[in-house]
């Protein structure tokens, strides 16, 4: 069972490829990488690689013991070495681990577990562009208010806000993907990273490593040079500050006198214990939460790229939470925001309506560019200034202030108005715009296609 | 048991008193306090209140449904006050959860968690002190290098060192103290603060609640203004931040080259997987990394004051896990300090012969002092830094230097420049400084003892 | 002048008070101060300390050059000296800096700075304190929507959230004003702390030096110590959080389409370079942008306090860039949201007509706790679920679906339904919440009166 | 002038080239390429974009007056805006501005400056290899103490450990050119991003402009998507975490008692106002004062992320201050990294000697891996945990102790022991990774060749 607050701000998935049964689990597939390495390359003899690889295996592990030793000896690859060198009898218990010092072990199991991460981010992410498309392709022509700094600014459709978290998402999602060769790493130095231990066959011991754990074989060992860890940690960073900004905007939406979108209902969703009438964006609040959790890890990591000499002493070990937390809250705030945008319930009448409620005010830069080719864009400003505060002031719409004009009247016929106030006229690329972002989707799901 | 990680970086108490069982208990705690207190107050019946609070027992919950239904529903007072009112029969089912919000729930148990939080660091603090003190009065004379920018700079005595710790961590305990006083509060103020549903009688149950819990009585509701959990978040932080002081100067003194201090040994302690030789310093190192986690919360905490309205959308939320993460890390930084200054191994030897090996350099302010009189200070650092210059390019003891420079000897005799490089007697206030921590200390404890 | 960008985010005062003038005129200040305080303790001559102060103007300084040479020497402090005493001729010139080291001069200017701040600082929380007051006094019984993650929730009057605010800028100020006492320290320990320059009479030149710059006495020295520092700094953190508290909630409010507040009008604010309609909250926005910077200060001061030995290799230096910039913008959260308050335009009639739009909903709660002593709670929410959702779905008012639905009728007449959705009726401890908050302004307010 | 402090921790190019003057030169550098763009679409008349471009030069601007202004519009595009068109007369004076919101001259002069950023980092960095590269050439054999908890662990090169900067620092100049291409991008959207007040011709204006000012032009206007910001500020983050890396070596290597390097003299340079004998590595320091400093920008810059619909209110604001600020510092950080690296004095007698004073013991693993082979791994720790504790305790070399311990002597001649303890023939890999740091140094500085 993951924690309890795992149900809450991550997935049972994340929490349990960051658990530290999983940590375990990628120590033993280090070790027993290890020896099977050490044999190809002629170190130890095949049958001992045999017989450490046989017992790597959890069941036989018990993590609660693993952790108190842990917190004695500083950590928890020197117990879990002592307990498999333990139940290997014979020739093989010589060589369990051989050459390598626990850092090894540690960071290695910890890119494995990376690996499995980056992997759930990405089906994560995968469905956000999913809805996100979906959402911009059906809602290409829902007018709605464009807001800036939460004033009405202009119209936009629906369909480029959701393309915009599109493209928002496709970034991350190559961010995500590039990590891969760029920072994934197996780990293998030897106490002070010069594979002494190894004699001269150390590279190629650790290029063999890589072959056998599928991860990329790094030009050095990296045990205090931590810039893939943190390189990590900012591109999820980003991610969970990505997903914060569309539950941003879920939520403004959500709002009661904005009333636009909605979350799924779901039996027993978004209640209140006090007020029966309440529909809570749970699933975009959750998403806020885990994003703010997640973001806060980043900067614990890049403080600890300050790692003395050859290991660390503090700034390492504060990885070995750090880096899970950040894992699993930025799977939190993805998940979350993945369920509000697919089950997302969209109201373009009250768009419509919003729209409508500014009184045509929110066409003031249209009626501005009709005006600005007879007068130029400094007066045609003034003279929309100054209509706009007509319009407030008498609590007219703007269309019938600008009639009233003389300024507006001695360049533009009644029509002309009527043009410049319809917002279905003034919404410039949007289409275009839209269609970049799904082109730009389609194409990276041929990809991806294309890639497995 | 708590997380395996904790065994590492936090303390079995603390993680036990931010659990998730923990925190369901004091929700409990809180709807058994508040049927009393409205039992009290005559809003609902005595038997009813006796009833409630005899379902209020954590044996009868399963943590796990709870925290699966607190997923759908945004909190787990929901699915609590659901659970709790279906194990309830009869006339006091009614009464549940009577006029309360869940975040009043949830914000008292909270409370009712840092109560208990705060009782463990207290201890801890008091371990630390009190260690300290014993290093000050027996280390009073002992010499040691005074260091400035990691270079030798003055003679101190380790006794110094360990009275400046003994300060800092005596004004965080009094921070600590003085945080029950200042930000302790019960929170109850319904779904939007007004108390509304307890009609005109409110502020009385407010008040009964916090004599039931032994909370004190806030002046508001505080749902959304968080500066007390913002107060309580950078207390922890900067003791965290005064734990991790003192580990550098442990991990810094433990250097190889420098070894005036090493931890206590214990079987399976800091040894290294690789290296027979290692004596690392465990749980300085753990202090570290666990301040640096500690320290990672602080910052989320603070920006999560920025909550909407009556209730916040993600910045409330988002605190059910920074908080108790705040807690568990800094409490492991704490006892992992208490630990390496209650087990340290003091070399003063080592100490004096770091002295010795600067030649006498350390004494040049000394020296410039006692030529300052005769010739004003920035004569007297002009010569004084020539007569070094000397002493490091001929490779010479100062004191050499000192008797070969005219400008010294027309106005020293070689007596009174022996004086000046004596380091014993270049140590200023430092007794006085001492017997002011530990006055301090004292006046401390006896209070502490008044109280109690 | 200040920086162009404080403008925009700071205040010119405190931007002065912590430009790299003042500080040096606190160097200076502490200079003068110290040759003071060693002249009254018969350690150098009267005249020499008449002097040396007498030399102690900012006017004969060249900040560039000081800078310039304080890139090289690491820290300002060693030009500062090095240009006073080459402005001073005889004897005088032998005694300038007599048994200080550079970090007493520094750390001494920044507290004479950080005492500065405050002042600033605390007139800004009390023109907010001010603005609150009336706003609560005046809207005492305007009734608004209370919104929990923004949805409408229950009623509340503006009022109260005025209220909440003042108890909330009451809370700051009174931390402010306990730093005075708490962190406020003259700093005089010499190169490592243990006044040695100052032989026996150490202890008394610190006591006499606090006298003269009218700043606390410290118990000790407190280089590497920097908890004070941290106190501060979060403190301040905290303001600038609940600067932001405010903030969100003004232009979460002055949103288009909920329109209740807006910020004063003058000319050239809050329009925008395309968009001739546009009211936008200026001073909310700046308040925003300025308290995440100061927010952002915080966690580095806090990482700062991890200093090694006697004097820090990087963690102090770094203050003198982190601390002036956390109080110029903290000062300039306060200062926007002071004049967000001072000018705010309240449309009431538009609160009532949010109210309104609401269809009754909003009272659900209300409704719930009539039902509820007749049919228990549990039950009262179930069944107001049912008339919410009905009223919901068919469009009608909650009254209207409240009349139609038989339990409800069964326990309640018309006229009890009307009255449990009288909005009025259902506020609570509203009243008496506010008086809490204004009285305790008024107290404050003599207090302070009292004091001055 | 820069700001004073940017003498102690920037450049003055960085300081420049985010100075609030260049970022108005950026404005009107956009303003002038828009008219320019505009007037290539045949959307403005040339001789307006040509009159318009005349009069974008900074000297007929006022820096103090605008931003004093924009305190008040919010935006110093605005002011801006407003005194480019006071200077212009005429028909041009129409088309200042045309179809541009005031975000998209801001966001796109921030990227100019940005992108002239990246140049002055990348010089800085290329510093860095060629000294690490030097270093690490010249002590490809000097023997020093590989240190793991800043203990002893095992022999490494002081040529491997500059070998690893070099590596470090390569991979952030590649990071850091792998921006140019991904994130710096042009910024045109209009009012709300759509483009609307240029019709159809929007995103051909946008690649024009693109083309004028040699800046990527990016899919969808992203005024609100913040992620390129972010991508930005995180990987200089990186930059200046792993300039703290490399400056935290050299602190802990010129300690006193270690004394391996010393930054190089200059007049005025590391001393103390109270210590004549100091020599401080005040490059050092600034470094690791400025990376904290350039650190604390990250987690601003990456909260910033969550803004508000189409345009951020306060969010968006605060980017001003906290990416100027960030690449200030990250600029100190590598100057100052540079600086010590380039005249960093080395003391290869010293490294030898504090080898020698381990007695050996650093050489237990060698020992251990030399037993296993005959007894296994685990029994060969056993027998060199006795071993050197014997040497411990006794105060032997563990030479000596190896030749008196009967199970070593059973399996290992004094020559195989002798051969053991030789730490010249036990650095593994050391060399070849030397090579392949280097290796990849001199296809960088090719590449960079054939790109210039």
């Amino acid at each position: 069972m993951p924690e309890p607050i795992d149900f809450l701000f991550s997935t049972p998935e994340m929490a349990a490829a960051f658990s530290a049964a999983a940590h375990m689990q990628g120590m033993l597939a280090f070790e027993a990488a290890l020896a099977r390495s050490e044999a190809r390359a002629g170190i130890i003899p095949t049958e001992a690689a045999a017989t450490i690889a046989a017992h790597c295996r959890i069941e036989a592990f018990d993590i609660e013991t693993l952790y108190r030793e842990a917190a004695v000896a500083g950590t928890p690859a020197i117990p879990l070495v002592r307990m498999l060198t333990a139940q290997i009898t014979g020739e093989a218990q010589k060589y369990v681990h051989w050459g390598a010092t626990s850092q090894d072990a540690i960071d290695t199991a910890m890119m494995l577990q990376i690996r499995h991460g980056l992997d759930l981010l990405d089906a994560g992410l995968m469905d956000i562009c999913s809805a996100s498309a979906q959402l911009a392709e059906r809602h290409r022509h829902t007018l709605m208010v464009g807001r800036t700094l939460l004033q009405p600014a202009l119209p936009i459709t629906f369909g480029l806000k959701a393309a915009r978290w599109l493209s928002l998402a496709l970034r991350q999602l190559r961010s995500l993907r590039a990590l891969r060769a760029d920072t994934l790493a197996v780990q293998l130095g030897g106490a002070a990273g010069t594979l002494a231990s190894l004699g001269k066959q150390g590279l190629q011991v650790v290029a063999l490593l890589a072959e056998e754990l599928e991860l990329p074989n790094p030009d050095l060992p990296w045990h205090t040079e931590r810039d893939r860890v943190a390189r990590i940690a900012t591109t999820l960073g980003i991610i969970a500050g990505a997903m914060a900004k569309i539950a941003e905007d879920l939520v403004l939406m959500a709002q009661g006198e904005v009333g636009e979108v909605a979350e799924g209902k779901a039996p027993g969703k978004g209640g209140s214990s006090a007020m029966p009438h309440k529909h809570n964006p749970v699933d975009a609040t959750a998403a806020l939460a885990a994003a703010r959790l997640a973001l806060g890890e980043v900067p614990v990591l890049l403080t600890l790229m300050v790692q003395e000499h050859e290991r660390a002493v503090g700034g390492w070990q504060a990885e070995w939470v750090a880096l899970p937390d950040l894992f699993r809250y930025a799977a939190g705030a993805v998940a979350r925001v993945g369920a509000a945008l697919a089950g997302l319930q969209v109201d373009a009448a009250r768009m419509q309506e919003n729209f409508a409620s500014t009184g045509g005010l929110i066409m003031s830069e249209s009626l501005t560019m009709a005006l600005a080719p007879h007068v130029g864009r400094p007066e045609a400003q003034r003279i929309v200034n100054a209509t706009c505060e007509h319009a407030i002031r008498s609590g007219i719409p703007l269309q019938q202030a600008a009639l009233a004009e003389p300024r507006v009247r001695t360049v533009l016929t009644a029509a002309a108005i009527e043009q410049a106030l319809d917002p279905a006229a003034y919404i410039g690329s949007t289409e275009a715009l839209i269609d970049r972002s799904l082109n730009a989707y389609q194409e990276e799901l041929q990809g991806s296609r294309g890639n497995s």
